[in-house]
């Protein structure tokens, strides 16, 4: 029923911008600002997700502590506790994910590895999609 | 076919966090993280809207002008060209609207008067609503 979202990656790409957790906030803005996106994963030594560095935490941090902020390490800011997906999981299902829990962006995941990132603009964005093949279902449904 | 925004209002509520153009980047980064919002509209002396300022405005700021951001004026580093809909305008066109020009936030407008504002998550959160929706429907169908 619901578009997965391997097929997703599959059309977007799976790189993920990542960084280590001694990145300062200043480095992770600036990180943030080139790659024009709203998240950095942050990975340990190992390799594996510690953390996600969002754009909000940007703007907390800040708030919170002012021109301090700036060298603060990312692992002090960073939500250390990360939701992720599978490739077999839906936009269905990350649309109630992000409604409820508030995130913006979901790591995705393949046996420890992580395969891709989906935010909340992407799965609009596959929504759209949907919407467009509906309408032409039904065009060719009336066409006979 | 597709929810309006205007029912969209009417659950969430008209309130819009708005300031003046001359609030620092310091004082928006606060306004933001206490109502938990990722956006602000900024109106001129003659309440209309003047611009919008985004939690990616403050990273953006911090990664080009490090602490000096922090008491720069919002009219510097707002968006001017702020893009609006009527709450006659359905959750499709803002769908199309987001994607496309990668906004997350738009105001809702009626003759000039600043009437609401509608994020992405609320799009989404409506489109869950519709899939709960269209669900129900087709069990009371088979149900007969
Ligand atoms: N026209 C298009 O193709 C797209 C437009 N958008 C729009 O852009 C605006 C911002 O998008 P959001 O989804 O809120 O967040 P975002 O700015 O973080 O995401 C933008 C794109 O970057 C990707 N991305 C985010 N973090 C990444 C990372 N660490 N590594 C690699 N890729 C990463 C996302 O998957 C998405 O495709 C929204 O208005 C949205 O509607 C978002 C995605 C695609
Ligand atoms: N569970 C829920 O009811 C909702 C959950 N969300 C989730 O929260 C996260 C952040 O949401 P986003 O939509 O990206 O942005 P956001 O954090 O700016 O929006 C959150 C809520 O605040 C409202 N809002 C934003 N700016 C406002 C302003 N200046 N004045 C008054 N209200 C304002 C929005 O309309 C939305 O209802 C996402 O993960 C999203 O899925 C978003 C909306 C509703």
């Amino acid at each position: 029923m619901s578009v997965s979202i391997k097929s997703i990656l599959d059309a977007k790409g799976r790189d993920v911008v990542t960084t280590g957790p001694n990145t300062t906030l200043s480095e992770a803005a600036k990180m943030l600002n080139e790659n024009r996106i709203g998240a950095i994963v942050i990975v340990g030594a190992d390799g594996r997700i510690s953390g996600i560095f969002t754009e909000r935490d940007v703007v907390n941090a800040v708030a919170k502590h002012g021109a301090d902020s700036l060298g603060k390490q990312v692992s002090s800011l960073m939500t250390t506790k990360v939701h992720r997906c599978r490739e077999d999981a839906t936009i269905n299902d990350l649309m109630e994910l992000m409604t409820q829990r508030r995130f913006r962006h979901v790591p995705v995941e393949d046996k420890g590895k992580l395969t891709g990132i989906i935010s909340i603009g992407d799965v609009v964005k596959s929504r759209i999609r949907e919407i467009e093949l509906e309408a032409e279902q039904i065009k060719a449904y009336i066409a006979g």
